[in-house]
């Protein structure tokens, strides 16, 4: 399929003109209802057909008995029937001439031998009719841009009940419905959402034909994947590459080990190849690989806020002397460079402390607290370091307390982040109080700053911006 | 030293009788100023002797000039001078027989060869005096048990702006200030404290001595260390052998890496030794290794709520397919194995789904939820694997979403937990919404199911807990 075919060809699946619903329900909380209330809830401004051959009215929509009977072709059909009626409905997809079907119905390839069956017939009828399927077993797609949820989840019950969905600047794609179902709140208020793409067995769509979408989609500016397996290597390897070049690209690869890849069977249907072999063609590819879930959230997250470092030497500014020694073990072990900080810098920090101390880098600040209070501290420290010439990164290590009686933490660093474009910051800030801690990451992520409970991640996620960075400069 | 020497000799670092507070300060902030209020704020029960050459009074306590002035030999002295005085002041301490001292003033060993030898001079008074002496570096030492605090961070204003410091059953020793600071809240609220020491340099009073002291002390049922170096490898393995049989020992150690030791010596002014070393000596003695203090809290609560299991068979209940993979996948990585269930175990979950269903295992729940509802899905599930003789262990993946309308869920598996006394039930909840997390996370605890915000977390912790079992049933 060429380039410009698939694209078009993917337009429904996140900003469709009118969609059908078969299988749609009057039952609140099945999946034929839920998609149709999702729908509503987001103000989605196309048209909405419920189908369903026992009922007339649904949700305040006019219902229709089936697809052969709807006033106009769907730009999109969204299938959510038993699996033994799937193949039949896409049949009239078919001779209805709809051009994209999400089935949202389970029981096929990862299931048994006749779900695998009748996947393959799903295929090849989607060829034939040229007509573009996404699923069976996918979960859905979300555009926030076009105020667009094929989702079947109760979003607003269960998965939003304190608000809607926002623009931002994360791509999620993957084999799970997990991105618009239980992480939904997480992704919207954490990262922010472009797109998200359940993609289940991937019959036909696949995480190929999404991420070249997703490439080519002016509001993803990164893009995080989960992945199972990979159904076509090569056309995956060479879009990432290209597509790496512009937006970096952050794969959770699971089904690693022999259990996980027999589970997976059972899950997707999937068949995962040696995971050697993916580690290196990923590496060659520029793909940043992380390791679960939370990491996959703490490296797109320094993506979308942080520039990557251009070199990697780095400078901890840490509350706590224990945290130098833990954050210099994961520089080490994650291939970074502590900054040897210039006399001048030096000579700077010092003035905070009292006359007997003497600065080392790390640079352990307890003592500088006590001395010149916590605003002076870190922010007259990590400016200097970040005037300093051998250093590329900077992390600031603090912890989620009442530092300054209710005043807000992250404010302290809005000026400086500004100043120091060129420069990478990051924030940790030890979760001591929970409630302080995610809002100090909100108020970090409205700055522009990443922050994370431990020195690792951090070190993990500049790691992964370096390696981006390393990876841009040898690629023309 | 023999063993009740050091009980007894420990016992004023934790419940003293009278307090000296030497470089008490009247400005709110300093260390002299916060290790008064704090004292205060715990409601301790004993004297408290400010002492300061210049005040009278401070925090409405009467202030003396000097330790030879007070009406009492204190208890415990601690001591908050510049580092130029503290050699002075431990010598009056000793000519007035005090028996125990903190000092919690910094700059010794772990700054410059001049600090080093002013604390060999410590030890070699301490020895001379018969005095125990925690330090210098030390940030001091808390027991809820006896409303006691020695620690020099600002408690309540900083770090426990919404209340006080309860009863628990895990002891926190370590070399880092972390304890009774940033993760005080942390440690109060998710885990629940029996003692905390930061034993900083340990130029006399070491992991050993208060491993020893926290073995037998009855508030204390799990040990949770951090250490960047061991100053006596024998003892302390000794200890840890015998002690281990009884309470459970965690220990992250850092200062791995030659970066992260030399960091060390300047924070600690510890010499790390071979980690290799470590890593078998601590095998050998049952010691469970964690590698970050995010490890640390996931495995002390851990063996603070869940029974450790008899054998590796787990069942893993899971809301989300791609959550069976990356289960799979971590129970394979660390050694376990997934459950075969029985037949008659199958139908009775079977019986929660469509018919075209298929039960494997892990259990991947979300079709059930659709099906049968989930309070229904996940109390029968969890019900029917724990019955299950092929089962150990039971992780049950949900997310941290509204499912309930508001109700609570780990409230459904109240019940349960109790009925499997001899089974281990771990919690998972996907942090989809961040603050519903945490409450179930207080919910889960309160019911006795420690619970994590991934399936790797709790994976690693079950294991953590197996291996404990082993270890107690291979040493007589």
């Amino acid at each position: 399929m060429n380039n410009s075919h698939n694209l078009k060809s993917l337009g429904p699946f996140f900003q469709p003109e009118s969609v059908a619903v078969i299988g749609a329900s009057r039952a609140a909380g099945k999946a034929g209802y839920n998609i149709i209330e999702n729908l509503k809830r987001l103000g989605y401004p196309g048209k909405i057909y419920p189908v369903n051959p026992r009922a007339t009215r649904i949700l305040g929509l006019a219902a229709y008995p089936g697809v052969k009977d709807l006033p106009e072709t769907p730009a999109l059909a969204i299938i959510v029937l038993p699996p033994g009626q799937v193949l039949k409905s896409l049949r009239e997809c078919a001779d209805r001439g709809v051009k994209a079907v999400i089935i949202e119905a389970v029981g096929f390839g990862e299931m048994d031998a006749e779900g695998a069956r009748a996947e393959a017939e799903i295929t090849e009828l989607a060829g034939q009719a040229g007509m573009r399927v996404m699923g069976p077993n996918s979960v859905g797609t979300i555009n926030p841009y076009a105020n667009f949820d094929s989702s079947l989840g109760r979003l607003k019950k269960v998965f939003l009940p304190r608000g809607g969905i926002e623009k931002g600047p994360a791509a999620f794609i993957g084999q799970t419905g997990l991105f618009t179902g239980v992480y939904l709140p997480l992704l919207n208020s954490e990262i922010g959402i472009s797109k998200i793409a359940c993609l289940g067995n991937k019959c036909d769509v696949d995480e190929s034909d999404v991420l070249e979408y997703c490439g080519a989609d002016p509001a993803t500016k990164v893009i995080a994947m989960y992945l199972e397996s990979i159904n076509d290597g090569p056309r995956f390897l060479e879009l990432a590459r290209r597509i790496n070049k512009k937006k970096p690209i952050i794969v959770l690869k699971s089904a690693v080990t022999e259990g996980g890849a027999r589970a997976s069977a059972t899950h997707t249907g999937a068949v995962a190849g040696e995971d050697r072999v993916y580690e290196a063609a990923f590496r060659q590819a520029g793909i940043c690989r992380v390791g679960s879930f939370e990491q996959l959230w703490d490296v797109t997250r320094a993506f979308v806020s942080a520039a990557p470092p251009r070199g990697s030497r780095v400078a901890i500014v840490n509350l706590a002397g224990s945290g130098c020694v833990t954050a210099v073990d994961a520089c080490t072990r994650y291939g970074l460079q502590i900054a040897k900080l210039s006399p001048a810098t030096k000579k700077k920090i010092k003035a905070l402390y009292p006359d007997w101390w003497q600065v080392s880098s790390p640079i352990d600040v307890w003592v500088a607290i006590e001395a010149s209070g916590f605003e002076k501290t870190y922010t007259a420290i990590t400016r200097a370091v970040l005037e300093d010439e051998n250093v590329d990164a900077v992390i600031a290590v603090m912890g989620a307390n009442n530092w300054l009686d209710g005043k807000s933490v992250p404010g302290l660093f809005a000026d400086i982040r500004r100043d120091f474009p060129q420069k990478t910051l990051l924030a940790v800030s030890m979760p001591g109080d929970r409630k302080i801690y995610y809002r100090m990451q909100r108020e970090f992520k409205d700055i522009g700053v990443p922050c994370y409970t431990k020195d690792e991640d951090a070190v993990a996620s500049l790691a992964a911006l370096y390696r981006y960075r390393q990876y841009l400069n040898a690629t023309p």
